[in-house]
C-alpha cells in the first residue's frame, strides 16, 4: 500500500419517494421511488462510475426506497453483482405518529416550534404510534428478530441503533481500505455524517443531506477521517439539493 | 412441526434477455433483460405472492440477467427486504467460443448434429473462448476470486461447479424448513434438477426450464423430494415455455 493508503465509504441517500413527492412523514413505511427517484438513482450510479469509484460491498436499510436505489445506481456503475447487507439498524428514522401525515398540513396544525421540534430535535422524539394505526410496522415479518419494534424515534435513537453497527460490521472494512457503499435515508446518514465529522448535538440540526449525491470519506488504517466533512461527486447539485431538504414542510 | 413439515426450493429461470432476443448465445456475458424479460420476473414476482410463498433468502449468480430478475420479482411479492447471497457458481453454463454468435447461423454453419451436440452434451464442451475475445470473462473483477475463469463449459462441469455449494450452503437451509429463491439460469437449473430429480446423463438433454415460472419443490428434512419434478405456479405457460425453449435455434 502506497503511504496515503485508505479506505473509501460512500454514502448515497435515496431518491425522491412517492411520499416525498406528496410531502408526508415516511420514516418505516415502506413508499416506493418515483420516476424521478429512479433517475436519481441512476444518475448516482453514473457519478460512481464517472469517479472510478468501485464499492466491493453495499450495505442498505431494510426499507424499499433504499433498496431500489442501490440497485439502480449500481446496476448503472456495472457493479449490480456485488455483494449486498442490509440491516433494520440503517432504516430511517422511525417518525412515530407523524407516519402519513402531511408535513405542511401538521406545520400549520401544530405551529413552525413544534413542527421544526419533530423534525430536528436531537433527543426528543414525536409521539409514539400506535400499534394498530395502518402504518406501524406491528408484526411485520422483515422486523420479527427485533425484541421490540420502534413506534417512535428520534435522531439520537438512530445514532444508537445505527453507530455501533456501524463501527462493528462497516468501519473494520473501510480500515483495512475496502471501498463501501452505504444506501440509505436522510436521518440514518444524518446521524452516521455527525459521528464521522464529530459534529455537536446542537449543530446537527442544520445539516442536511441531499438525496442521489454519492458523498466520499476518506478513511485511514486508524478510522480517522482523512478529508473532513467528506466530498460530494456533484458539489453543486448537492448544496442545492440540501437546500432543497431544508424548505420542505413549505408547500403542500 | 406438523408430521407434514418440509422445507421448499423455489427456482426462477430469468426472463428474456436481450440475447435471448437476438437468438445469440450468451453464457457469462452479462447481458440485460428486455422490457419482455422484466415483465416476465414482475409476473413471476406476481405468482409467488399469490402462492402465499415466502421465500427467506435469495441465491442467484453473479449475472445481472438474474439479480434483476430476482429483484424485480421479490419486490413485486413485497419480500425485496430479504437477504440474498450471490456466488458465480450460480452462473449460466459459459458456452465458450460460441458466446455472442447468433444460433441459427451457427446451427446453419455447423449442421444440426454439431449444433445440439453444443447446446446439449452433458460431457462435450464446445470450443474454448480465445482470453482476447470480447466476450470472453478475463480479468473481470467479479471472478477476481476463482483460481481460474472458465473458457467453456459442457453441463457436467456445470454440475461440479454447482451441486457441491448447493449442497453446502443451500441444501441444509431447506431441510431446516426454511424457504429459499434460487433465481438462477437454464443449465444451472437444469444441473440442479437433474440432481433433485435424479434424472440420467441421458435424460437431460431433453428437460427444458421455462422462464419467469417459478417451479417449486418440495423437501423433507432428509433432502427428500416429495414432489417429484416439482411443481410450476403455472403449469400451462410452463409448457408453453419449455417448448419454446426447445425451439430456440429455428428463427434468426
Amino acid at each position: 500500500m502506497s503511504d496515503n493508503a485508505h479506505g473509501t465509504l460512500i454514502l448515497l441517500r435515496h431518491g425522491q419517494s412517492e411520499w416525498n413527492a406528496s410531502n408526508q412523514f415516511t420514516g418505516w413505511v415502506d413508499v416506493r421511488l418515483t420516476e424521478k427517484g429512479r433517475e436519481e438513482a441512476k444518475r448516482g450510479g453514473q457519478m460512481l462510475k464517472e469517479a472510478g469509484l468501485k464499492p466491493t460491498i453495499l450495505y442498505t436499510s431494510l426499507l424499499r426506497r433504499a433498496i431500489t436505489t442501490a440497485n439502480i445506481a449500481l446496476d448503472e456503475a456495472d457493479l449490480h453483482w456485488i455483494p449486498v447487507i442490509r440491516n433494520w439498524r440503517l432504516n430511517e428514522r422511525h417518525y412515530g405518529a407523524l407516519q402519513g401525515l402531511n408535513k405542511a398540513e401538521t406545520k400549520e396544525k401544530y405551529g413552525e416550534e413544534q413542527f421544526m421540534s419533530w423534525r430536528r430535535s436531537y433527543d426528543t422524539p414525536p409521539p409514539a404510534i400506535d400499534v394498530d394505526n395502518e402504518y406501524a410496522q406491528t408484526n411485520e415479518a422483515r422486523y420479527a428478530d427485533l425484541d421490540e419494534i420502534p413506534r417512535t424515534e428520534c435522531l439520537l435513537d438512530v445514532v444508537k441503533r445505527f453507530i455501533p453497527y456501524y463501527e462493528e460490521e462497516i468501519a473494520p472494512r473501510v480500515a483495512r481500505g475496502e471501498t463501501v457503499l452505504v444506501a440509505a435515508h436522510g436521518n440514518s446518514l444524518r446521524a452516521l455524517v455527525k459521528y464521522l465529522d464529530n459534529i455537536s448535538d446542537e449543530d446537527i440540526a442544520a445539516l442536511n443531506i441531499p438525496t442521489g449525491i454519492p458523498l466520499v470519506y476518506k478513511i485511514d488504517a486508524n478510522g480517522t477521517v482523512m478529508n473532513p466533512g467528506g466530498e460530494y461527486l456533484d458539489p453543486e447539485a448537492a448544496a442545492a439539493g440540501a437546500a432543497a431538504v431544508a424548505a420542505q414542510g413549505e408547500a403542500k
